[in-house]
């Protein structure tokens, strides 16, 4: 894997912090190495490109983006790059993240970004999503992914018979 | 005034030049000089950077930009520089403009956009807008503006009276 | 500067005094004058015409308001002056700020506002832009702008690479 | 009945005439007198104060008011009047009236606007609720709002009968 | 006045009482006698129509209802009677009050509702309008109206220059 | 079956008939035998009223409603009857049918109302749904229910495949 | 009654537990048997399967599905069943339930989701629901919702005479 | 690449068809195999299933799936699946997508699906989206995304260049 990690997780704002981190788990669980910082799409436009192209030049495969408001900042890096960007609006502001999820997704024809969920499960999606990108190329990643799979199966198997026995009519 | 014109009005797609056009009338109507164009956040962002760069050395007051869908535009211009952006959002997506007033508006703090209204309305006032603006060192543009408002009164006044005459009850 | 303040900040109701500190702050930043004062355009009309017109008698450039609901101050302040109007809608009603964004931003053409984001980033924004229309005339508030821009970048650039180090994978 | 009018109606535009025909219409019906005219809150503020006090003046007891986009009409005359205020949102903007009922309904405690649906549907109940209140004096103006009531459920009454025979199943 | 109240304030649950008390608090301010109590349009459709008929007998002007989520009480009223019914749109559901907006005002044509704010705001103003309605009759309700409107006045003239020693640039 | 229809099919409007001729064409479909007219929450009550006792006493088994705006007639139904109620929303105001969704879905607790999707696909499922309910008795319209299902299947699958042949790559 | 229940009720997250009880609570009420389990549309689709098709084995008549967000659990249940399916929306994202009251209800024509309100109210009336379907063909379960309905009603009745005891003006 | 195709292009009706040629032609212009065709997560889960693995066993690398409405195709694909999965919602409701963007969107933790923009951008841009995961491992694909952002910038800057020309004032 890539010296400085297959994936950069960036955020427009360090009060992103806490959800983001939902990205970086996931990568960890998957064994898919990953760098995390800050950058803002509007105030600090140049520092967003030198990393985009860093990353770029140190073989990331994938860039996760996670910002609130009017979020721009997925968009601005796809306008960077063809590596694929994935976008986590985060609900920051009053109205609940619908601000920042019509910002990310509503891209023009041209430019992709690959929208998440508003928030902790956009951001935890957006570290399996981009685990399954590198899984292409990475049989490992991707045996890790049909385990995790199965686990959540297992998982929801397991809370369903202790919860039958607690919810059926005498 | 400037050689290159006071006002640089700048759209995300040629689809937007019919709104915009509402911008440029009113800043003829003022008697401020502009220049209009082409750039997109995320298709042209070398061209943007480069477009504001030249305004500003070439002496322009204020940027206007319009865009639609997740409308980036004026955020990434104001990112840039700190001339007064003020930002157009166009009903192209399928929400009505929506997408694009809260890619507009919602700005984090430190970055402002001023925004208007959805589509040719607020394509008028942001020539209007600008104009203000530009009245706070233009005694003559000042002077024009008061008269323009003078005349939306009479406008009114004038309409107002022929449709009484249809609009009372016997 | 102006004897009376270069920049008129008010606000529909008391409750708004927080939300519009934000603006007052950063006007304090810049070097440029302003006064604050409370006024609704419902329950005091006179009151608020009265100090518009003080207001532009005293020489100010730009007028800021914030209010809540269906939020009707900026507009009808629009209404009365050629002074630009910058508009922040405050989230005070059940609907989380969608209302008062839409009754401030929807200005029809003729009467431009220029609306910022829903509470306390757009009351701070309204201060910067409303600095952005001074440093226009200002080579001072201009020369505190740019060095406002470059401290967020800078601080970015800080915080950034400290939780750099905290958020690489192994 | 009052010389000029028990009912004064007033448009922000133009082009919201057919709209508001549906008010006059309906208070036609119930031989209630108006007047209908236009004037803007916002392009012609000194008009509609002038209007509404002519109105109080003539003995006028309610006032209807239909704007479409940020719909400051009803609210700005209910600041100026204690007669009841009826608003009509039109929808006129890319938002569908989303914006102009927001702006309408949503107005502060202590200046109240009464509220019709967005549209035709509404201009058409505002003539009623007008009707309606000027029939808390009128015994006529009820007996034809009572006869008119009855009507509308005859109206169903035929109609159901009518389209009974054509949906029933073989 | 009415032996049984000139106004007939209903909400649809108790859990409703504390924001109708709004409503009552400014009739009480403005002089005019009013009932209150809970009925539902859906779970006591006969208790609703009994107290409409017995509030026309009684000689009630207005009828008041308060409502949440998909809030029916106020047209099923209007369906009931002529007497000029007021919504209060109660945000008591996961959505902020926006079904209970949209269900109290979307009325269709021949069956008007006058619906006011979401909550506390929108029944407050509904004991205000309801006043409005009852001073067309009642000089001596209308006398306490203007007086109320110019303590409004005068509460923002006084809150507003105390705020304002606070509220100047130095 | 029941001699005046298994399921009786409301709508508020005549405007509303070619929208509910779907649930119509599938109740025929499954040969579940209905009655269809016209009646409304707010201009007809006692018709409505009326038709719930009589469609009780016929012997139907379901009750579908249909209806635009401020949608009331499913929950105003609802509160007469413990037969099921199916709600269709339907997009006659200019809010695309919003309105009419929240206004049938958000009842409150203790008088149900079954959604159905805005429009014809609404009205549709509406009719499959009564007959699945009307299912749970009677084997022959399970049968033609199974028979419906497998249909949809193979059709997309015959569909896909002429599809299919159109749609690859070379 | 059948063994295994009469109705299934499935949720897609253990943490809609505490929401989907109220439906349990109310088929407890009408003695309606029930069992309750959890099983994602998404991370259990196998689990989800069997259990319908064990259901229906079972004898289940109805079928209840509480979920949130992407809500896809009732639409992926009626894909594989003609048993009557029920969706509850659940507000557990960031938007409030719109997401899920959104994903439940605009199901396509061919499949039907019976959608209740968002949250308790759409979980209690989901239960009620399901048992009216089972009073088509159980008298006893018919009887206890007919006494349910009285009970509602004269429980307003109730509490509407000693809140109107408090809120009568002197 | 792959016999069957490196893409697999799902659509949940054929009136989706002409959209999602936008991703099939973005594909065909990267050199990227695919095939298209239609399979309905509601009508016909078993072919979707099927197609799933058969895509899987022939090697596909990314699957698109485009629905409206209700739109469960994506999430319903990502739960049989760990390849990754791009969602296009459709604006096929009177919703105008709102609907399928939160349907498709808003996935739970788990079970990621990467939401493009409402309708045609969003088809194309989910074709790109794809040739940049392929390019992960496709260097010829690589190649030709680079040139295609490239001729997007040129683009905008020839037609720039002519729009400037007319746009400038005099």
């Amino acid at each position: 894997m890539a010296e400085k990690g297959s994936v950069l997780i960036l955020m427009g704002s360090d009060s992103d912090w806490d959800v983001m981190q939902e990205a970086a788990k996931m990568l960890k669980e998957f064994g898919v190495s990953y760098e995390m910082t800050l950058s803002s799409a509007h105030r600090s436009p140049e520092r967003t490109k030198r990393l985009i192209h860093e990353a770029e030049q140190g073989g990331a495969q994938v860039i996760i983006a996670g910002a609130g408001a009017a979020a721009h900042l997925a968009g601005v890096i796809a306008a960077e790059t063809i590596l694929p960007v994935i976008g986590v609006p985060i609900n920051s502001s009053p109205l609940n993240g619908l601000d920042s999820l019509l910002a990310t997704v509503q891209m023009p024809g041209g430019i992709p970004v690959a929208s998440m969920a508003i928030g902790k499960a956009g951001a935890k999606n957006a570290g399996i999503f981009a685990a399954q990108i590198i899984a292409r190329r990475s049989p490992e990643v991707a045996k890790r992914l049909l385990s995790y799979k199965t686990s959540l199966a297992e998982e929801v198997e397991a809370k369903g018979k202790r919860l039958h026995e607690k919810g059926q009519s005498d």
